[in-house]
């Protein structure tokens, strides 16, 4: 069976870029199945491509091969490298692009990525993507070792991530994505929620609104209203039904995000 | 030879979605290949995706596998189904979805999707198409049978879509989407015309604009001219030259358009 | 190893015309990967086109099928080719989309696709990707020999495209495409460079902006700054470090661009 290779990048689909990427791949490998994730993260936003890639790499089966490219440090001393998490293979750029996936884990062996031999002959100086982890990911799928490729480092460049804020009182949190809906993706996530009381008790304030409980599907409300709930990868999301909480609210990545018990004081 | 799944969604390029249901397909078979149709379809908007899958699905060989997933009413009581049609297989929200292609048919066998065994494990509340679709294609790829899927329904939930009425005086439809191109496209189709007259005697008025004849080609007029034609799809068509016919006339889905015989009166 | 057939179109990822075009090949074979370079390309933007073909292409393998369709024409008499070009074969109308690819070659057998047998059975006016190109591109990979798709031409049609003007005193090029960055893209190449003077000692202008010297990365200036670099593909760029380049200089396709030594007068 051929192996799969994913992309995410902040590429864009105009431009050569992604077909590059794809030959370049192909080029050292043709058994390979290459599957899109998207190529829209905002240009530059490692955030965004860490929150993208945490929350639809999980799906894919063992022994996927993932490749990352959003890359503002091209061209600098940066490390680019491969990592082992969760029974799957990781290529980027070492700038926190990994850093929800590592912190999911299971972790195993980290290459840095330094033995030429697997590069493209000549290696440009603002496209890596292209001139080294897409070959790379064409031998690992070839069926090239992890060891190969360079000396093991111990661990990864991450992301000072935003934690939410746990008191008695209330749970703090903050905007970390919008996604093509406008639905407002927060860093509180399901087990913070459980820790902090029932869901049906709670209350979320948003930009001075308050929202009542936290729900479970769209529909549980009318049309045009504003809700909050936990989405698909168990995180904490403002949305509207059937509309664009990002515009409604008028918040975006940042805005903070409380959560109360309902009747608690504010 | 692998089978093949594609994927129609609005779920657009941002965000995890596009890979999380990529990724729930392959975890189940590996043996397949996706293709994607489109993730663009504008958020919510049954009757568009309705045409894109009419207008695109027919092309596919017989057993192609379709996923579909519009889907407003996730985590209510709608039904997900899998609908042999045209020798293809169909799984989508029994939200009028399929509509179009239901109505081209022939149509076969129409299971509801309840048989849990081939769902994730853990199904969410808002993106059954990664819980439920994605998996259940998986395994139908891998050849699991209908049968299986769940209880035999006879029919499926049909948008109301607007049909064209034709009198002795003109045939009057309307605007039922606007491609990337921004060519309107309309519910009258090669075959209303037919019926109504030959179609260099006709001529189609929409917004008081009257165009004359209806083509063939765009270049059988001068660039930015507005003309009627049918379009590759069998469908009344209204387009510019080289140009955006929504922005120039300024009509959008629902723009009544109607088609009469020249120097009749209006 | 089943054949690769990329796709680099002017579609958008809106309406079914993606879809009709990847099914239409896979109704001929299966036996195929099919790769997306790009439908983003700008509505009928041929030059866009062959520049993204140019800078994409090279990386894929030999045996590699590409079809491109950026066809404003389509429906008159210009002519669909399959020309071999640099060991892979190229699918296009002849309205000048493979420009750059020509020029690069080296250039074998170019055949005009006149036979039939090998479209779909009903052709349309205006969707001969889907109908041509397609059905060809899928029985191309299937095996077919190129000379059995329609007669053997000398000539390809080229666009008019802009050469750079190099004097004693300066080279003179313009801008030709944008991509998702805003980086904005010239027909100056790494060889004309070369001829004209040493990377650092040179200066760029364009709209009254000196530009000081012609540097490999990004990460060489601060952020936010406007630098020239020679690209990933060997061409001059106009880049705004993690910004738009196209948005703070103003400047779009057409806009010159001067090369001057630096300490010449103007």
């Amino acid at each position: 069976m051929p192996k799969i290779i994913t992309l995410t990048t902040d590429f864009g689909w105009l431009g050569p870029y992604v077909g590059a990427i794809k030959g370049a791949i192909l080029a050292i490998t043709r058994d390979v199945q290459i599957v899109d994730i998207t190529h829209d993260i905002p240009p530059q936003n490692i955030q965004m491509g860490a929150l993208v890639l945490a929350d639809a790499t999980p799906y894919f089966p063992p022994g996927t091969i993932h490749v990352a490219v959003v890359d503002p440090g091209v061209g600098t001393d940066r490390a680019l490298v491969c990592a082992e998490i969760g029974g799957q293979l990781f290529l980027a750029p070492d700038n926190g692009l990994l850093t929800l996936v590592y912190r999911r884990g299971p972790v195993g062996r980290i290459v840095r990525l330094e033995n030429r031999r697997y590069f493209r002959p000549e290696v440009s100086a603002t496209f890596h993507g292209r001139d080294i982890l897409a070959p790379v990911a064409g031998h690992l799928a070839a069926g090239l070792e992890l060891c190969q490729l360079g000396p093991v480092v111990s661990e990864l460049k991450l992301l000072d991530w935003p934690e939410p804020t746990m008191t008695h009182q209330q749970l703090a949190g903050q905007v970390v994505g919008i996604d093509t809906f406008g639905n407002l993706i927060t860093n509180v996530d399901d087990e913070h929620l459980r820790r902090f009381g029932q869901p049906e008790e709670l209350e979320v304030e948003i930009l001075g609104l308050r929202l009542d409980g936290i729900w479970h599907t769209y529909e549980e409300r009318e049309r045009g209203e504003i809700l909050a709930l936990v989405d698909s990868a168990g995180r904490l999301e403002i949305a509207v039904v059937c509309g664009n909480a990002a515009k409604t609210v008028g918040a975006g990545v940042g805005t903070p995000v409380v959560v109360r018990r309902k009747g608690s004081s504010k």
